[in-house]
């Protein structure tokens, strides 16, 4: 099943259902959803092998948040979801507060689609260097948090993983919270969702170049990711609109026999080899994204950063964090 | 026709062609091609109305310069570039010297896909100011030359032709150079196509929103257009793969009469306002560019610049203009 | 006494007084002196001829906002800049409602310590458009406001007066309001200080290049000014340390008369002109700035934008604002 | 001799001199000077201990190339300059090619004065994953050669130092060269200088923040570096101009004993120490750049960008590196 692209587990689930044809529940997952402040928030729990098997991700938590878009919202909205996020961190995170925090921004910061990460770790309140040299000041803070951009393979020639392990080999975290822009199945996705985990990231892994993990395994400590979709491939994304379109030729009962033996003689991932085909050689690994990921990043950066920042330092106002970010 | 968005000459004749099945000659539209280099230079001539609506395009000349890629190239490819842009616009252009010439850098340049014009204007060889004040220096150009990076209406409140005849009106010049992004209807011309026309240039034509054409008509002065398609809208890009897949399907032996009598029952028309239908509400209106936009904008800008620098100022070679815009 | 580069209104009078070892009130002068939450606001009003060409400004009012620090501030003290500035600017400006206001933001956006203009435009609340198309949205704005960021003489080859009269002929604003980095005399008003006027502005005048002023005479509209001071020129910077250096000296009781009769022989025009020359071949025009003029340029330009988007969207409170420009 | 802030061993030498009245050859320091095209290179060798203190510099080998300007130059003063760069690098450098090397580009990416490091590194030819993962096309490169932009403390929370270390303890490199903005005493050395050394550096030395260094001691492996003066602290570039302008006062024959007296009575810690003092409150610890720092950052990291990779590179010609990084 890990032929369409995706890094977000709620859609690896909506497939699984696609591919069975069942709608119920799904063995050794479970699922969770609520509407808060009309964010619509899905907890999935993968609870073991053959689960993780099923729907291609690792054991573990997986928090969906979403709204019509992360891009043009109020300012009540953007406080909204910055709590929904602090919430859900607190329930998905048990802090260690004697250890600092280290923050991640994966991604290339000169590419909009994949500048996520480094855009907000610029916005972070940054501390453990006052806790360190000036502890009358760092007396103010709930958490010692430090933060780190290390680029990417193409442009550092080091693998993301080999960085960050030397930084926290020094630095000992007792949490890595890691934030990377994401690959969606579904375009409607990018700009709109946020996904929390507590299984670690693969940088690169949703487009086409598998890195090596940050994770427990490979890290020694905690990794949460954050992530939101900001780019779809165009194989994914044209097979998915070819299924929903054939749908609506069926439905509109003026299918005959012909077109449903067909399809029906062609299987998923044959449909999918198909498109690729057709595609290819000039669309082929083409990667999509949209034309306002610029300022959409600019405000979802601010939304994460927010998130984290208020989760990270418990004790502060809204308003006394924004003071330290303006 | 106009239902499928294409800002390109040479994709409007295709989709003519397609619509008619006739392979050959179009009545009053002169086509000539010829390779300079591993760049495919398109010389489409509208000649009479009849054509000119029959391709929704004006009257005039439209050439394009097609390479694999504008994006990945080598200094020697970016020199042959910029020489063959150099000499189309040489054999569109009948320039008169007398008096100075005006680019002009549409599009918002904090959204990497609509960045072209604006960051082109950065990369002029701007002179008039010299002609004005230190004619000792002017000596050595050949043209005297300003640059204008309008904004667009969502930040400026000012319709794009309002601030460039405003200034038009005031600077005189003999020719307008217009330098925008573009919607193509093939996710493969994003950043492999440059397009020059004769007919002026609807800001945001491509991309829905009509604004009032900065042409002779509304500015007084000839306008010489040049564009890089940098998005395509989702639905249009859908659809033309719906249609090479189905051929696929169709040419690979396995089909019947069945989905053919479907197909076929469908008008062009029906099929793209189905697909659009499937799309919304959530896919709608929405704009796609590719991953690499901010990169290939960088080096595609040079290329402009490049080209156009070296037209304005024939006397001096390429690297002399190289050190006015290292 | 031109000498001595300045924008402010508030150092030449603070110069005329050294000049003239006059403490008290100056001839034609008005000066008066509030403060607003730590913030000193100076209304200086220039009311003849005579003094006009006492401290070479134009008649009319200036008013100086002063912090100690327009960079490092709280949310609060963010806030109340913001409303300063509002409230100054409704001292100085007679609304006409029904004509929409200009907003140009002069300088050079490449370049940080001349960002300020172009900076401030990007954060206006523009209206203007959607009172032409969307009258129904329209309704929630007090104003009809556009605003331009014409680019500076280098990179467009035309003056920047030139482009704004050419747009203003076109929109025929009730306003201009015209945003500027400034020059000072004194390095501590870099990015603690705000002066607005009613008298027009010179651009690039603070720096070295006197360009056609933008005002009521050159665009037939009034215009008002807002700038922060961002740079200073070497030499006169130096002078001014090194007089005080020489005060201190004198202060400290161990000067001879010595000092004092080598001191005395140089008239200020003479010291001046000796520091240049010390200064030639190789300080010459340097003109300085800070090292955190970057970061200090994105929060100065956010206040200036909140207190003229609070100004001129009078009806709506801050939160509101902040939700357009989030 | 440390009050007076420069990172440039040449400056030091200077001020040696200065203070101690003596022209010629400074007893452990070895200076050799050359001209080459336009380019004054001054080679400074310290040889003991005693001289180590004397200038305030670890024993080692420091290089000056000095040029009229760095900013605005030609294409060929351009490719003079990055040839000088890579002549004086093999000169220092010992290179292990069996070993990868690791560019290090310190400073804050989002102040203008401080961001040559990050700006070199992101123009660096990188090619170590080549060498680990594509062996067939690593062939062509000279040399494994990674990059690292670490961020700064105040920003990360993380020492330089240790982010470093940290990495370097991963990747293994032979040599780690670091390139850094530094501070000189003179302003006119701002943009004018490279200073390349093989005793390691000092994070944020020139400008008052000492962090660890960088330097065999403490990653276990070579460390050249190549610095930039982009800033010059207040009370420095003032004292020094003071002293100029005094002794223009004195050569100009007015001078009477007095003055003489007033001005001997101080050392030159006091008159610094005053200075500083006069300055005080309000201009103390700034720090200055000069108005065009952004853009001369952009040709300057080009330069050095050029020189490195065609150093490390040594089979490559000019142009084929520029065709990697075009």
């Amino acid at each position: 099943m890990t032929y369409k692209r995706t890094d977000l587990a709620l859609e690896e689930t909506e497939m699984h259902r696609e591919n069975t044809g069942e709608q119920g529940d799904i063995d050794g997952i479970k699922i969770s959803e609520k509407n808060d402040n009309g964010i619509k928030i899905t907890r999935v729990e993968v609870l073991d092998e053959n689960a993780s098997k099923m729907i291609s991700k690792p054991i573990g938590n997986y928090i969906t948040l979403e709204a019509d878009t992360l891009d043009y919202i109020s300012k009540d909205e953007y406080e909204s979801m910055c709590k929904a996020l602090k919430s859900e961190l607190s329930y998905i995170i048990d802090m260690d507060l004697s250890k600092p925090v280290l923050v991640v921004g994966l991604g290339n910061r000169n590419i909009s689609a994949d500048a996520l990460g480094p855009k907000v770790v610029e916005q972070m309140l940054v501390t453990r260097h006052l806790f360190e040299h000036m502890p009358q000041i760092s007396d103010s803070f709930a958490s010692s948090v430090c933060a780190l951009a290390p680029g990417v393979l193409g442009i550092t020639g080091i693998e993301t993983m080999e960085i960050v392990k030397g930084v926290t080999e020094r630095v000992k975290p007792g949490l890595v919270i890691a934030v990377d822009a994401l690959a969606a199945r579904k375009i409607q996705r990018i700009n709109t969702t946020i996904q929390i985990s507590d299984t670690g990231i693969n940088p690169g892994s949703g487009v086409g170049n598998n890195r090596k993990a940050l994770c427990r395994d490979t890290l020694g400590v905690d990794v949460v990711a954050i992530g939101v979709p900001t780019v779809v491939d165009a194989v994914t994304m044209t097979n998915d609109t070819f299924d929903m379109t054939l749908d609506a030729i069926k439905n509109s009962g003026e299918c005959t026999q012909g077109i449903l033996s067909v399809i029906d003689k062609l299987s998923d991932e044959e449909k999918y080899a198909l498109i690729g085909q057709v595609l290819m050689p000039t669309v082929g690994d083409m990667v999509l994204t949209v034309k306002e990921i610029d300022m959409a990043m600019n405000k979802i950066s601010k939304i994460i950063a927010g998130g984290v920042n208020t989760f990270l330092q418990r004790e502060m106002t809204f308003d006394q964090i924004e003071s330290f970010t303006l």
